[in-house]
């Protein structure tokens, strides 16, 4: 696959030469027993498997709404209304856990915009899928040990699946020892500095959890103590974070404070301050794994267009 | 499910307790197990299970073109290029069988701006997900019984897993026997009249395939009979359509003789053009398989709200 060619331009012949390629053919073997492995996983532990959304009045704003790294939020009308397209599915995952789905997950599509510079990370694209679960009444802890189960039965399954090619990748699966050590953000900002995400990921030869990072009003907050129960997964040598989730906010008074606190659009989130407002709203955790990033990690790739059979690079839009 | 009370208006109150009452968790429940069941069962037969795409600068333009059923095509601007929402995802299908993935599957959410007037057949959605698939070198009678045996597999599975939740739905199972009767549309045009759809599947007791529809370029026609080698699956008891499918086209010159016949614009399928003239698609066959429309038939609810988390309905934007 050559990143090079797709980082310029794609041409539909670059496509149909990339995708009949034996290394893409390799890739997307893998992908799909990671698909089958990962939806087996969650329904073994009794998770309900609902569709996603595509377009949606209210969807994520994503943290900090004037950051530059989404380029564009773009929205259309449909029967003359404004709706924008899936950024996220958390306020839908908050209501389902309020309406008594205990533990839910999505296969959710996500378009972001990325900046055009971005498709240099070789880890952004401006679709690509989540799985966003939720769980009632969980603790970070508890998504702690789910997600390690989890990932553990998905190299397992791709171990006796998917060894040959694998191997014909030159991609080893990593052994790792759960749990994985947990990091206060602030501790490796002091060390690595603003890019510490990146620099970490490169130093570890192993995943991580990072929590107490200060973002989106909806991760709960400690006010007293100051502290954040969210949290991400960062993947060993360079990959970066493949996992990010929180425990909730729920309640009406302290949502609503914090919005005022952060300079949010109550407009924006009118639906959920609604709920919260009602009291319906109940603690939960969750979080989003990023499906293409956890393939592009296992199969030793270096950039995301590899594992993606329709490329979604900031700022090239794929023929198909 | 109070579907007239949807059909007017959604608030997110309603939203919330449509979603908590007790038949959509037992509705919910049967449709994250025909998922599981779905997907095992083409996963078992060697199928590669691939992401959807949500935009695209090529998607099924839909047939016949001038045809009032939907409403708009809504594009927007991505890195000043116009695309669509993905409306089916046919077209990738084609390259991917060409590309070497000779058997493949999406869980494809479509977006379809049905006329308002379609909420009330209670069979349309303005979203929906198709199980899309293709098979390289597949002929009708191959996907029948392809078709046949999954439908198979997924009862099973639904009579294991769900019968005390099929109980309280009041939904029993069908036992139905495959092979399927086949019809081609002529005959049941003649005995129906042009409503032969919805009447046919009313009169009958279980699903039946019609084929030679007269409809996109695509699918394959056999010129010299005038027969199109292309089918529907409709299911009994007035639950109509549920599948949608065809052999294929793959010949440059023949491709672009029923182009200019119908009337379709060349420019809407350049990338599809320019990769038949290049020779490298193939014969192949597939279909969509409306998730949606499934489970609405196996939990015998009579609109299409009451088995969505989040209503799609033509005319009435749900408010996430």
């Amino acid at each position: 696959m050559k990143t090079q060619v797709l980082l310029e331009n794609i041409q539909v012949s670059d496509l149909f030469e990339s995708l009949s390629s034996a290394q893409k053919r390799l890739v997307l073997h893998v992908f799909s027993e990671t698909l089958r492995a990962l939806t087996s996983s969650f329904l073994r532990r009794g998770f309900t498997w609902l569709l996603p959304v595509v377009t949606s009045k209210a969807t994520d704003p994503l943290w900090p709404d004037p950051v530059a790294s989404i380029e564009a939020r773009p929205e259309l009308e449909l029967y003359g209304e404004r709706v924008r397209l899936t950024q996220s599915m958390i306020l839908h995952k908050q209501l389902l856990v309020a309406a008594g789905y205990e533990k839910v997950f999505v296969l959710s599509p996500n378009v972001r915009v990325e900046r055009r510079d971005r498709a240099k990370t070789g880890r952004h694209a401006y679709e690509f899928t989540q799985l966003d679960f939720e769980v009632k009444g969980a603790k970070r802890e508890d998504i702690f040990r789910l997600v390690e189960g989890v990932l553990s039965e998905v190299v397992e399954h791709l171990e006796e699946c998917c060894e040959k090619q694998l191997l014909e990748l030159g991609a080893e699966l990593e052994k790792f020892r759960a749990p994985f050590k947990v990091y206060r953000m602030k501790e490796l900002e002091e060390k690595y500095g603003p890019d510490w995400e990146t620099l970490a990921s490169i130093e570890s030869s192993e995943p991580f959890w990072v929590t107490d990072i200060p973002r989106e009003f909806y991760d709960y907050e400690d006010l007293e103590r100051g502290e954040w129960h969210n949290y991400d997964l960062i993947l060993p040598e360079g990959y970066g974070e493949v996992l990010s989730g929180a425990e909730r906010e729920w309640q009406y008074d302290k949502i609503a404070y914090k919005m005022r606190r952060d300079g949010v659009s109550m407009d924006s989130y009118r639906y959920y301050l609604e709920l919260a407002k009602r009291g319906v709203l109940v603690p939960s955790a969750g979080a989003g794994i990023g499906v293409e990033r956890l393939v592009l990690w296992l199969t030793k790739r270096s950039h995301i267009a590899e594992v993606q059979p329709f490329p979604r690079i900031p700022g090239i839009v794929t023929p198909l």
